[in-house]
């Protein structure tokens, strides 16, 4: 049975990307960070889909304080404003962010003797993101391969993308269709305890159930 | 004036990193880890050394406690054994840190617009670390590259290694020359007052300075 580890926000995308390979016969290690993110919320929804699923659930705490981000913190407005979506990279990114993530990955895969790292990564809402590119992956990848000991030993570390290019609602179909538990997922960039319904990802996510043709169980 | 993020772990190869930056013209800030490390002393070192050149200095926290490593925590004795060096991979291998850690560099060199990346690694003393070879750092370049905002547009991170092929007496000797602080530096794996001297760290440190014909400040 091979070993996944799922890179896990508690987000839809992670909730269907942890779907993915639970459904694939991966014996699957959700695995959350605590970056000092404002919606830390989601870490809350990350929690009961890792028990939803029975398995193990680990998070891990990366200070990134120091690092500039409207994500991050208490200062400013996060874009509300829809122009971001699809144009430049947008005011959400996260200097590295997958890198650091996906690099933690590594190593617990190391830890724990797991060959594949799962991430709900998707190029074309957030098309943005340089590190939600395919060639970003592979290049990772490469860089798993050289700088790890399992690479090293000839057994590579594999990142999987299973919704890299899909759009919102067919990744909200394909959760249907495995029987993702999207009712316990949190979207919203903003905390609290209903989505604010204005933020960029409100906004995708409204949209994505509504061409999907599903209703959303935790709309605003 | 380019802008420069070096690793320091408080140890003489990260103090000499440094001191070539610094040397090199770079506006320099040190980028130290918390990961749950044994030897915390080292972190002590790290401050005075910034402290000592007078550039800002970070401190990330990165939680890494649930990896298994002997480097980490409590558990087990750290290697000792002569035969450790230059055979296999070694037991203090921390799974996948260097890339975790240059990970959090680029994302902080993105943070502060910085375009390089400082690494005291050195493939000679620790050839059995998968990620201290050049192949490791190339790939890493490109993963950068691929996946920051600073690689799209067109202003890619370069990773240096100015002491990844040199032996540890020509890193002291190097260290000597840039009149670098290495009275203020660490190497033991132990935590305590003095260095142990007989851990792999203290040995190649003993040796190294024995070779390039300078006395260890901080000598057990």
């Amino acid at each position: 049975m091979p070993r996944a580890v799922v890179l896990l926000s508690g987000g839809l995308d992670s909730t269907v990307t942890l779907a993915s390979s639970i459904s694939g016969g991966n014996e699957t290690t959700a695995l959350s960070f605590r970056y000092g993110q404002r919606h830390i919320r989601e870490l809350d929804s990350a929690a009961a889909v890792a028990k939803h699923y029975g398995i193990r659930h680990i998070i891990a705490d990366i200070d990134l304080s120091s690092f500039r981000s409207s994500l991050i913190g208490d200062s400013g407005e996060i874009g509300k404003d829809r122009k971001d979506i699809g144009g430049d990279i947008p005011d959400t990114y996260v200097p590295a962010r997958n890198i650091i993530m996906l690099s933690v990955a590594a190593g617990l895969c190391e830890s724990i003797g797991a060959e594949l790292i799962y991430i709900g990564a998707n190029s074309v809402d957030y098309s943005g993101y340089p590190d939600c590119r395919k060639e970003f992956f592979d290049a990772f990848e490469e860089v798993i391969s050289k700088g790890t000991k399992a690479g090293a030993d000839g057994t590579p570390i594999k990142v999987v993308t299973p919704i890299l290019t899909l759009s919102k609602s067919d990744i909200i179909k394909l959760g249907m269709r495995l029987n993702a538990p999207l009712h316990l997922t949190w979207s919203c960039y903003e905390g609290g305890g209903t989505p604010c319904g204005r933020c960029d990802s409100c906004i995708l996510r409204e949209k994505g159930f509504r061409d999907a043709g599903y209703r959303d169980g935790v709309a605003p």
